[in-house]
């Protein structure tokens, strides 16, 4: 235990990312480790999105619309693209994650007309799957679920598309990008990735890995707040063909012409669909600039010294009492996943002693490290507890 | 003048909703007449807000998910329910208009199935039409535009669904719901109704006239703030056979229990998509107070009355130079609408003395009056300063 509490001390003294904490307004009481499902809230929040109700809604009212507001979905696109390794014009954020997958599946099935199968990684994010399956209903598509290490199993002639996960969201594995989208490739189908566990903690290279399309989450380590829209990711080479099946005025080439048929915009605004979500994006455009300057290699070089160092912790505290599920090498992203037949009450337990993982049914307690707020003394501080509450029974 | 004057002091004197302009943030040296494009910020909104941001993000993280989050599009829901006629648990606030549009629609296909006409008010707001081309395209049927005066002619044994808006937004006309509702339901059909220029300024009446499907929006009249999310009506007798095209986990039966395969919530929850944006449905929430124990009834008495008054004024201060387009009679909304060859210049010079309407192309200039903080005083200054900037040409 001593070996531990000297090893936190002296990672966290050393930590050269340690002075983003001071950026998050956080309960030093509390250990939070769930920012892989709600990131905690950059200071800065607060004030801006109250200036922003009070001064630009509130004293230039209509006026903002064209002045400040229209173009804040690729505003905040190109602050996430450098991010996701997207050079500039291909990034917009807009609508939730499933009305993004929604689109992206619809646009995908249209650009391969003769293809009709939508491959869908089997341990997806649920949300990922109830939408393949409605795009597959509308599109006259099958819907395919494939395990990721076997997808040469499923791809061929037929496949449309593949929507994959970069990391599992119940084991925190995290898969091979470049590998997976060249045999998706390799079967002539395009590959959709979905971010939403990885985005804005691990160096991401859609562009140099020629990835055709991308959506992410923006609430979680993108730290947007509660409900923050996603993004999504549109490589200048597929823009012409992209045709969104939500074609609102949002998207369109000339929005304030109130034009009687839809004329897709240019660019990547194709991929909006209604009015934009101004006091959302603006929690999130204020959230990003914590990532000024950041380096995705230091980020996710702390990732997994977090990750890591807090299995140790859970090997040593409770050695056989739970299972470690996440892999124990670097392909896992920056959650924890541990395997308990009383995950739930445990998750409870630790919540009432101010410790904040989540529970992911039937039997996973997850724990999200976010490099950018926690420490190793919170890595600690959550093995520990974990371990009396399980002794505790 | 004289006269327009003490009619304007008089009327304000008298008005019984006047206490309310105090309850919104407005410039006194503005004259706002643009409520109908973005309503002006209730007071309370800002600090709400910040405070949502410092306490229930901040302090209490994930946690305030289940406690105070999950169920906010349905509790909001129900404070617009009353606002259109409808009883509790039929109202949900999701997403934006043109999303919202694409589920009601491809929802009202799927309802009836051997019926293959999507029938659309060809004056509607574009970006309705864009997505009933789209919903045509996924759904395999037909759109047919229509003359909301002449349903009769295109309404068949072929129409599954019409959808309408109750007030024009250019002439500001309003639409009779109980006439245009009867003519669709008598062809056996469904009919769908925008109500983004209505809703919180008059009486609606959904569940007494039956009707089957309605969407909103809530950053006009209701003041939602910019892009603050829409609200859908699905009456109990038609929600078990609402099928959403966008089955996303805020509609899932059992949204946290992450389940392979979906299954829509018993209820009006089957109607969202994706997680709720809890920064704008906070504000729309707070916004919506402002209705607590209003009459709808005064609430539309002082709308006709401002408009009226209105046009008096235009026609006494501009007569012959320029055109009121706006009915004279009581088939209005909440807008007076003007053309003038020059409009786009007009609403440029007003908007330069602290008059604000808008252009609506190639030659209308829009008023709108909301009777929560627009006065009598608001509707005389902009016919006199619009009578200024027509005779300086």
């Amino acid at each position: 235990m001593t070996d531990l509490n000297e090893r936190a001390a002296k990672a966290d003294a050393e930590d050269p990312l340690a002075y983003l904490r001071a950026e998050f307004d956080l309960d030093p009481r509390v250990v939070y480790l769930d920012g892989n499902s709600l990131g905690a809230p950059p200071r800065r929040v607060a004030g801006r999105v109250e200036e922003v109700v009070r001064e630009q809604w509130g004293r230039r009212l209509i006026r903002s619309w064209p002045e400040l507001w229209w173009d804040a979905p690729e505003r905040v696109g190109e602050k996430i693209a450098p991010l996701v390794g997207a050079a500039p014009g291909q990034v917009v954020v807009a609508d939730s994650t499933s009305v993004d997958i929604f689109k992206v599946l619809v646009a995908a099935v249209r650009m391969a007309p003769g293809r009709r199968e939508i491959v869908v990684d089997a341990a997806t994010f649920p949300t990922d799957g109830y939408i393949a399956e409605s795009v597959a209903e509308l599109t006259g598509t099958e819907l395919v679920p494939a395990v990721v290490d076997d997808l040469d199993d499923v791809l061929g002639e037929r496949t449309a598309v593949a929507l994959l996960n970069q990391v599992d969201y119940r084991t925190g594995r995290l898969y091979d990008m470049a590998a997976a989208t060249a045999k998706v490739h390799a079967a002539g189908a395009r590959v959709v990735w979905d971010l939403c566990h990885s985005a804005g903690v691990l160096p991401i290279e859609l562009d140099a890995l020629e990835v055709d399309l991308a959506v992410g989450c923006t609430y979680k380590f993108l730290n947007g707040g509660p409900g923050s829209p996603a993004f999504v990711y549109v490589p200048h080479r597929l823009q012409a063909s992209f045709r969104n099946p939500l074609p609102g005025w949002g998207g369109h080439r000339e929005p304030f012409a109130m034009a009687p048929s839809y004329e897709p915009a240019p660019g990547i605004a194709r991929a909006r669909a209604g009015t934009p979500d101004i006091l959302s994006l603006t929690a999130l455009d204020v959230a990003l600039e914590v990532w000024d300057g950041l380096d995705l290699a230091a980020v996710r070089a702390k990732g997994l010294a977090l990750t890591g160092f807090f299995m140790d912790c859970v090997d040593e505290l409770l050695g056989k009492a739970i299972e470690v599920v996440t892999p124990r090498d670097e392909w896992r992203g920056h959650q924890v996943s541990l395997r308990h037949h009383q995950a739930r009450e445990l998750i409870g337990e630790l919540t009432a002693r101010e410790v904040i993982g989540d529970f992911r049914p039937p039997d996973v307690l997850r724990f999200g490290f976010a490099p950018l707020y926690n420490t190793y003394g919170d890595a600690l501080r959550a093995a520990r507890t974990l371990a009396e509450v399980v002794s505790a029974g």
